[in-house]
């Protein structure tokens, strides 16, 4: 399996994804910035901004390569002064919507491959509503766990778990929404064909579509209060805290000059602060807090 | 010297800084939440809000006990078996003003002992100016040099170089605002007594309330537009991104069980981010950009 054929997959299913989110927010377009990384290959970002649903998004193809980084060296256990050089090829979305009743949404899938023959996968969809809906957490769960189902059926059980391990901030004890899917190190091993893996990680891909498509639709006439606008507000200084804090693909990106704006997209417009702010008892924002946990069987 | 000593001064030091502040406020009023720590002591967090001039702002002290923790053996080259207690005291002030016209100041200063004998003393100030305004920065700076130069002619020209280089967003390839003094590891040592060294972060404490209430005063009634707000937004993202991803002090309370709330006073409670934003050039943005590189000599 060619790295080029992985390459062009990801870009048919970044272009897929930009006209179906055009289509679906009636308003916002997206806007191209082609770019090159310092050390090899470059990318291709999209930004959707001030949508009638969508008020800024982003959705990233890169395939970028060079050197393999000594923190990824070490990382992976590899001889600190080994010469190596890596291709790292994905797409990357987040979203931020302008109604506090439609969630945010992230994906990535990624494929690495680094040339003394060792390569895998990694992704994920993961799911952070401003206030939790308990039918939208059951349908987008369930939505990951029949994909996950048609490869293996291990494989959602096992990545949920990972998701709600990953997506966690350990500083306010909550998880960043309700989780989905997070999956990384996928190699061919167990039976298990390159082929089948990529199969697997594109219909992962081709789940963000159908499935924020859905929710945009279904929440898009919502009326909310200006009670409801703030607290997205502070929910998205969550957002902005796990990002900056937590996430490990973030902070890899930073600390070895990656494309800093393209990392950064997954930003939210507007995120705000509150001291030691704690909703009144019994409100729908302490009903989401409530759920912010580790390990709700969602299916 | 006891840590009683210190811990008293620093709460003089607090209590002189919050009364300083209203003054020049106003209108502000700060309000205290006493706090306890899991592992021994605790602290006097006070933030004020919805001053005339300060939107959100933290003073806080706090002087805690407890077990050296794994990641500070390591970096102190210590046995990571050993079984060492640490108390740790000091005060950390951030400030974000309503206008983008008063620059955000940081400032810490802080104590820590291990009971193994090993003790030292750190701090800093450093501002942050929307528009960086030559005059200001030199006035800041040659206040910095002034308390610097009484202790010892090699502390301005050392600390001033350590704040550009910790202050910096390598990310950004920017500076977080015109630097300051930056200090760590303060010990009793070629020919300081510990008591020298003490009277040194104090004096430096003692900076805080003169120099900003100073720059309160002065841009107070500054006159501003719907553009130099939402860059102040943007500045205020930058300054997010700085602590939330580089900040050494911050990185090791949150993964270190430290109080949230109170290391996290330091954000603001608004930030904005924006895809790629590039100020016109011979604009003011621009020139105050072209201002936050290392190395410049303010004095």
């Amino acid at each position: 399996m060619e790295l080029q054929t992985i390459e062009n997959a990801f870009k048919d299913l970044q272009d897929r994804i930009c006209k179906a989110l055009e289509i679906s927010d009636k308003k916002g377009k997206f806007i191209e910035d082609k770019w090159e990384h310092h050390s090899g290959g470059g990318g291709r970002t999209r930004l959707i901004q001030e949508g009638n649903i969508l008020e800024k998004g982003g959705v990233n193809f890169s395939s970028v390569s060079g050197p393999v980084h000594e923190r990824l060296l070490q990382q992976l256990n590899l001889d600190p002064g080994a010469d190596l050089q890596f291709n790292a090829t994905g797409v990357s979305i987040v979203m931020h919507p302008n109604s506090p009743m439609v969630p945010i949404i992230h994906m990535n899938v990624r494929y690495f491959q680094i040339n003394n023959g060792i390569s895998w996968f990694g992704g994920g969809i993961d799911l952070t509503p401003h206030y939790v809906l308990q039918e939208d957490a059951v349908f987008f769960h369930k939505t990951m766990k029949s994909a996950c189902d048609r490869h293996d059926p291990v494989y959602y059980p096992k990545f949920k778990s990972w998701a709600d391990e990953y997506f966690y901030l350990p500083h306010r004890e909550e998880t960043r929404g309700v989780g989905g899917i997070f999956f990384d190190y996928l190699k061919p091993e167990n039976g298990k064909t390159k082929e089948e893996l990529f199969d697997f990680v594109l219909d992962v891909g081709n789940q963000f579509a159908p499935v924020y498509t859905a929710l945009m639709e279904k929440h898009r006439e919502d009326p909310y209060t200006g009670v409801e606008k703030a607290w997205q507000y502070l929910r998205r200084g969550r957002y902005v805290e796990f990002n900056l804090v937590w996430d490990r693909g973030t902070k890899f990106g930073l600390e070895t000059s990656g494309r800093t704006e393209s990392i950064l997209m997954s930003l939210p417009p507007q995120a705000n602060w509150a001291y030691d702010y704690k909703p009144e008892e019994g409100s729908p924002e302490a009903a989401t807090l409530a759920l912010l946990k580790k390990g709700i069987e969602w299916v």
